[in-house]
């Protein structure tokens, strides 16, 4: 199927999956996680392929070790991913939910209602994982999908998404497609008359060249330049585990610590800096932070996402300078605030325009999962639409519906009849 | 100023501004709305000007009646716009307002929290008074503005501005600039990263222009090809006067009727289509109503919007029939069905894919007044963001906020400590 005739099935078998009740999306998703554990040999045998093209990438250094192994699944993986889609089946109906009611004039009335986006594209690389969490938010929400994973899934994605268009029978199996070429994605990306969202999975690079190849909407991040600001009042302990946690927990993640400002005046500079040395962690200072830490020059400036062992420290004269930092070079993914000052810690929370402000907590619960969303489809930093972490809300937009009895706008025009506007 | 300082001038602006407690931006709301009356006289001067050019460019041929009648400023209107600014400033505060409460663990709370969108460049034609109703929205939303009027309105907008940006003080004019040349939107449509929504309202030409020509998002509709669809059990008074006021009420407006559809065996067609035309509509057919009305041929297709008093009749089979015709050639903008029939009325309200869905009520009530949001920034057919007439809602993110005691991931993954993910 050609690219445009993909996303228009797609479309329609949502539109057609949206109207069924509840009982229909939530059996097929529940029908999605037996799936997964009755078919798991033909999957880990398909993942089995993968894994092995990729050890022998891996063998002629054409793939690193961690991309290999996270590639692969297991019998443990299917059934949390089993598990996490019973939990979407369990959540509570999202289309049709009644945002707004107001009487317009006697026997007018408006509702706004929630109500899928329709079809959205999502490219994403290497785990495989990904692909049922997916299918599981998009069923939950009642939208269209077209899939593009890494080519090292190839198989593993293949299989997983047979079983699961399967088990969703006798939903129509075009509301999830795969996608498999490069040329195919490229032709997707041109139709922004049919797809409503691009969701770009993976690295900086891959979200870039997609926000610059399409003027379909795109939720994710470029970029995850995070910063934790020690204030001059921080608890010391409290400080130091925190940077620790922001920037050695997974320092590969978006929403790790990759700058550590550091008030002036803040007593414990040296002990901090010291530990995040002993952890592993090369700094790289401003002019001030080099001379009083010992460090060598950040020279690649101020905005760099290390993704490593590694950070920026800077010293700042008080929270505004921590905050026009931030909002000089950071990129509004999550900023965090060490103090026991409440009012420079209510100052940092109201200023910081990024889509995650945290005080007194590391930036690495900055997550869907952790926030409490169930499945994530991306971190957004977009102020558009959603943003942070994003759950089936962000696949959701709302739909305008009026029931009159004969209403006309003339009578109201003319003074005859007048608006209530009555919220109910 | 250079457009992309202008911009940042504009963020910055915005920032201070959100930052400020309600009454600081209340305050200046009501001091605009006093100075629009104070300064009406230099307004309406200004305003003269440009009614005295325009008169002689449509002596000229070179400019519609219509488009310099929309160009007359009054005293009575700009009371009207003082009056609309004055509700802005009593509703209640949309900043800051929490959308969600939830505790992730013992001690450690998440809010998500409305925010203002930030930058925001809006291109409007002509109708000077939008520019007191957009920055009357921004102000009220926290949002900095561009504005780039239309040259018809050139100093009618310059005296509006510079009354509006002094009436503001002390909150900083760069909140609200005015671009003026189209060199300079050429421009500001490049600056994706310091711009976050561009809203055109104009004709169809100039939101197709911008859409075409810019990443940042665009909030707004090309197309209002909106359907009425007579059922067979329609009220024939009833769908006779829906029809008459969606067609003629306001024919050039984006809600206003372009298809009829009308059931097979709905016995008061012939009536229907007789008292159109009896208004002084010009009805195009399809094959079928061609024939039974004597109708000349719609040639242009039937996804044509007319703006002016003219429309195309079809003949449909049945509800899913004129769904189908809708979803194939509508915009997904406003489409009513007229209909006594319960069952059928809620299927075409539940299937129907479009911005707003009515039933028995005209398709002019799509408006933002009309809806109850108080001003309007636009209409969106958009599924991203914001749907159909669009409030202050539209210019408005959200911002999560994590309040912690020091808490970090690791021990949560090591699962010594467990989330709760409670509402709170």
């Amino acid at each position: 199927m050609n690219p445009r005739d993909a996303a228009r099935a797609a479309r329609k078998a949502s539109r057609h999956t949206q109207s069924l009740d509840t009982q229909a999306r939530v059996g097929a998703l529940n029908r999605i996680a037996d799936a997964l554990l009755v078919h798991s040999s033909v999957i880990l045998q398909a993942n089995q392929q993968d894994v092995e093209l990729a050890n022998k990438e891996v063998a002629k250094g054409g793939l690193s070790t961690s991309m290999a192994a996270r590639l692969v699944l297991t019998h443990a993986k299917l059934e949390t991913l089993a598990q996490g889609i019973r939990s979407l089946a369990a959540m509570d109906e999202p289309i049709g939910r009644v945002l707004k009611r107001t009487e317009l004039a006697d026997g007018l009335i408006l509702r706004q209602e929630t109500a899928p986006l329709g079809v959205v594209l999502i490219v994403f690389e290497s785990r495989p994982d990904v692909l049922p969490q997916l299918i599981g938010l998009a069923l939950r929400s009642g939208n269209g999908l077209l899939l593009k994973g890494g080519s090292e899934a190839l198989h593993s994605n293949r299989a997983l998404h047979q079983v699961i268009t399967q088990a969703i029978s006798p939903l129509p199996a075009e509301l999830f497609a795969l996608v498999e070429t490069r040329q195919d994605v490229a032709a997707l990306l041109d139709l922004d008359d049919v797809i409503d969202l691009v969701v770009p999975r993976g690295s900086n690079q891959l979200v870039r060249s997609i926000q610059e190849n399409t003027r379909i909407p795109v939720l994710g991040h470029a970029d995850g330049i995070c910063h934790v600001y020690v204030d001059q009042s921080a608890d010391p302990t409290l400080a130091q585990s925190i940077v620790l946690d922001a920037k050695t927990d997974y320092p590969a993640a978006c929403n790790a610590m990759e700058t550590l400002l550091i008030h002036r005046d803040y007593p414990q500079s040296q002990e901090l800096v010291a530990a995040l040395q002993a952890a592993g962690v090369q700094l790289y200072g401003d002019v001030d932070s080099q001379a009083r830490f010992r460090l060598s020059p950040a020279e690649d400036g101020f905005a760099v996402e290390y993704g490593e062992l590694a950070a920026t420290v800077c010293l700042v004269d008080d929270v505004d300078a921590a905050i026009e930092h931030i909002h000089r070079y950071g990129s509004g993914h999550t900023d965090c605030i060490v103090s026991t000052d409440s009012e420079v810690s209510q100052s940092f929370l109201s200023l910081v325009d990024s889509a995650c402000v945290f005080h007194n907590a590391s930036t690495r619960f900055a997550d869907g999962f952790r926030f409490g969303l169930g499945a994530e489809v991306g971190i957004s930093t977009s102020r558009i639409h959603a943003r942070g972490p994003v759950g089936v809300d962000g696949l959701m937009t709302t739909r305008w519906k009026l029931v009159g009895r004969g209403h006309t706008v003339a009578p109201f025009s003319r003074g005859e009849q007048r608006f209530t506007h009555r919220p109910l």
